[in-house]
């Protein structure tokens, strides 16, 4: 029987031990997709306590606790902080088997050495603890970053974004890179012609420019784009339900813009058309650049409108859509390959059925040109657990190859987060290390521990050119 | 090297029998959802020889019978009982790896003791002793529930159903409850307008109204669904191909019911307003009452058409559909939420492609309001296996809380069916068992044990309020 | 630990390794569907090194040279054999826990008894050592197959194929049956005109008749069917993305006919239309002659149309699609079926996605009138490795009976790719293997043995009645 995360954690032999401590454990971070606060970062923040690092903004713990049947006052509402975290120790228990068990332990471990399980009878006890330290230097957002070995973070920003933070953060010396990511979701959503309107006053204050038409909406979208740029953006990210490829003429798209522009909604073609044209327009807007394109894939988002209206997004409400992704995808990439305009692109969805469909579609634009060029993205959100990890690690494998993957990110919005890391390379070593000792590798543990490193940290650092 | 079908079947682990034989196995069983005969239980029904009780409308054997090549007549045709049953013995030794294979020696074992292996050989020395059992007392149908303490059924039943045998069942003060569940299938199904005419005047019988216009249709159905209510009914239950929920107005609805009350055929789309606007109706029934609603989506029923004429429903012509369920299924659960007419929900789907749709989507509906409001159900039919249950219970697992499940069902229309919750608490167990022995769960047997207790039993008891 | 493939590779307990070694390697093989050149066969070639046997027409390598980032000049381009082998050989590393790893080394085993791991340092002495076998006799074509113990193949041929080379290969007296099989997939392939047309006139020139009408064009598919089914052919076989069983009227057909005749290209619905009833047709030719239809489901082709226009199809640039299938796939075969026109039939899909919906749609039309009569293929393309098969056998074995399969199949357009059915049988047996060691099945060695040898053979031998 051995010992609940121990050494050892999923290490099931003793060659996945050797590949992880040895070699997957050695290298660095790189955490190139995340929801990091830049300007947490940029003020070196101290939290209070445990319940605002870890609670706050969490919305994979919120979702545990309503399951739970705790009260929203204890989550999201005015509890006191220590109230809300003695909901959250007395949930713990019951999230046995799910990844917020090991992440929750695995978290505490890492960063307050506290071995203990968390439960009702701990939680007083481990709250002080914790609690305690939070004021301490080490505990500042830089130092957790620090102690996590991260080189690079990418964080997800609005074209609107001022890059204040950013900036800062650079112009303080910190030594981990911290760039920005292009994320246009708000600047191509069309399908409420109030908020685009909202919006697109914020493109001009950004831009500097008027935006009467279409094409000076094109234009405030490349000055924003070009100023990511200047600021050390190198990745683009689309969260969209599916990829819009659908047949449009200018002329169309012109006119749609017109009419949302004039505050008329569109119709639901009038949206895929319109989203279409935006897409191929930023997608060359990326080649140009030398970026990395990122599309998130087939999130559906928002499903409880009541509480959508009193919490607003990213609060729990969003769950897995089963869209056809395929053709749309097939014709979209190969429409920018055919005009030399296909960046470096990483695919990631939402739902595993779609993962073979993934892990094939990359290998039609993996031309030779570069190694990996086209990259199937790790298991993402609901799929960001052991088994969610070990089916999109099977799947790369057998379908391409996992020697060119460019590996993990958080996706977080927690500076507690990066555990995860850990857990993916322990997860990838103990697939290696099973196989080798059951004969289906070779037991060159060189080569084996070399191509670790590169899917733990050298294919990334190497793609993205950080 | 294991015995087959020992004390430690499915068990590969010395905690998995543990937790197995000290906590699982000592659970009564509450079976909220099956399709058994209450007229039998009420009868107290003796068969009369095994094919009777085991092979008699079980269409899972029967599909294996003709991947056999077994002809119609020893299935569901004219051979003599006896000569069936050496059919169905001599397939048995083909189905191995499939549920057929376990359940077939499970009820062999646990209801008559018989430990051998039933095949060409064994067939005629099995069924004698079998069948020589059938009319002892403990054979009878209300013997054979208490053999396999259960505890509560649920059985699934017309609008129309008059329910006297669940009124008998419980004047004859049977401890077992046996509760009737509402299954509005039929009342609903306005795809062939003759059909639903006969069916109207089944419903204006049955709640003594008549049915002259949409309103009257809706009225007859609440007379019905209170009825049932006043029988003890908890549960409702509807087999969909998908979730229906079109946007429509009264006035087409109503529209839409004189057609078809006129015995004129509808457009699909008018069948699928019409089917939205009365799940919408009953659901909210369902809310009114504080019943717990269950949908049975995905299956493609009586594909084959010639054995359908010659058969009829249910007897092994149906397979797994590849619908899309996430945006109608989204749209239908938070309507009823904001109108705050959303009542206890279990989702379940026939095809494991949409595991994570589900297994997500109920996350978005669990408020807190009670703890596991909205369930995702066990696996089902076709996936009522140990591969099945398996996945069921890891997507579970890895995107809700495994601890708040309220368990397994049989689903089945055969006495003999109970060893099917062993079946799924030893795959439980296992699953504890292995994780618990690899450090990826504490070592904490009376905290998994009660979590195990309360999946098999606790949790259901509690959700159905029995 | 155990050595990397050895003799009991794959095979993980005592019990998988008798039954692979006492059984299951002892059938021959019969490969029903494969892409092999027969002029090759007839020709009895000699290769002239490894590149033209391994490398050359080999898309599954390609696609992984180029994801490692190696130049189209050294895959399909004109660098010179041995620069070829040299860049595959410093890929091969790369491609661990994808199947060419496997396959790769399986085949150097058992064609050259080389047990080396092919890398960048032994590349060089591999390629001459291997190089230096081809021109020896035991390396020709022929004996290639004869070494592999092969019994039947099955390629795969257009309809105005003239079958010179089976019949060549027939009248040398070869002992091992060389069969065609009918893939008119070109011939009804209306969605471009100028194609279609020129099609006809190869169809004429082959049928002997002129085609102006829809009833020719019909006449002559039967007489080409018919030329097939004089020369051994017992197969048809069907690449599609999805079955069409469109409603549709002769006369639309005829027009649609007509138009597509006159160099006019179709609408989709058209194209769907048209290909509805040529499938029907066909299917209908099939059950007359009493022949196997194959329908390969799923594939999305020629992605990249880039490289499509400059290498043409099958050249690596193929994916996975998400279509729907179930609803059409049980129209089309209940059509059949009712009309008494349903010939056995195999089903593959590309998308595991859909493993299930096969395994349960096969059950609907196996009606008893022979063993196994529909049938769901082996895992396919993509999915022909470790996971994919498993997978594949998993659901047929919960969903079906896995006893009656017909088995492997190599589908391959190499010589050298036998060890596949090699590889097949390892992963067949040691699933037996598991679950007897662990008391999930009884431990009868020679029942689990017969039906071993069935999968293997003995099940296809009848099937196909070879």
């Amino acid at each position: 029987m051995k010992n609940f995360l121990d050494e050892h954690f999923l290490l099931e032999t003793r060659t996945a031990q050797i590949l992880y401590h040895d070699f997957a454990s050695q290298m660095p971070v790189i955490d190139y997709h995340c929801h990091l606060p830049p300007a947490s970062i940029a003020d070196d923040t101290q939290f209070e306590n445990l319940t605002q690092v870890w609670l706050n903004g969490d919305h994979y713990k919120w979702r545990a606790m309503r399951t739970n049947g705790i009260a929203e006052d204890y989550i999201t509402g005015k509890k006191s902080d220590k109230e809300k975290f003695l909901k959250w120790a007395e949930t713990v228990p019951y999230t046995l088997r799910n990844p917020l068990y090991h992440w929750t332990h695995l978290e505490l471990q890492r960063y307050f050495d506290v071995n203990k399980i968390l439960n009702k009878d701990t939680a007083s006890s481990i709250y002080e603890e914790c609690s305690a330290k939070m004021p301490l230097p080490e505990y500042s957002v830089k130092n957790l970053l620090r102690k996590m070995k991260v080189e690079v973070i990418c964080t997800t920003d609005d074209p609107v974004d001022t890059l204040e933070h950013h900036k800062k953060i650079k112009a303080d010396g910190f030594e981990i890179k911290v760039l920005p990511a292009f994320r246009p979701d708000a600047a191509m959503e069309v399908s409420n012609a109030e908020l685009f309107c909202k919006y697109l006053k914020k493109m001009e204050a950004a831009s500097g420019l008027e935006i009467n038409s279409y094409q000076n909406y094109l234009d405030a979208l490349k000055v924003l784009h070009h100023f990511f740029n200047e600021n050390g953006c190198t990745l683009s990210d689309h969260g969209l339900e599916e990829i819009y490829a659908e047949n449009y003429t200018d002329k169309e798209i012109e006119s749609i813009f017109n009419k949302v522009r004039s505050s008329k909604d569109l119709e639901l073609m009038e949206v895929r058309k319109f989203k279409s044209a935006v897409l191929f327009y930023l997608a060359e807007l990326d080649a140009e650049k030398g970026w990395v394109q990122q599309f998130h894939l087939g999130a559906l988002r928002n499903n409880n409108g009541r509480m959508y209206q009193s919490l607003g997004a990213d609060t729990g409400w969003d769950s897995i859509g089963d869209f056809s992704h395929a053709k749309s995808l097939a014709k979209f990439l190969n429409t920018l390959d055919q005009n030399n305009k296909l960046a470096k692109t990483i695919l990631y969805n939402l739902n595993p059925a779609d993962n073979e469909v993934m892990a094939t579609m990359i290998g039609n634009f993996n031309d030779g040109s570069s190694a990996g060029k086209i990259q199937w993205g790790s298991a993402w959100w609901f799929l960001d657990q052991k088994d969610g990890m070990i089916k999109q690690i099977n799947a790369l494998s057998n379908m391409g190859l996992l020697s060119k993957f460019v590996g993990m990110l958080t996706d977080s919005r927690s500076f507690l987060s990066y555990p995860r890391h850990e857990y993916f390379r322990r997860i990838l070593c103990n697939l290696f290390g099973s196989e080798i000792e059951n004969g289906e590798l070779p037991a060159d543990l060189n080569w084996t521990g070399k191509i670790i490193e590169d899917i733990c940290y050298h294919n990334a650092k190497q793609y993205f050119s950080f």
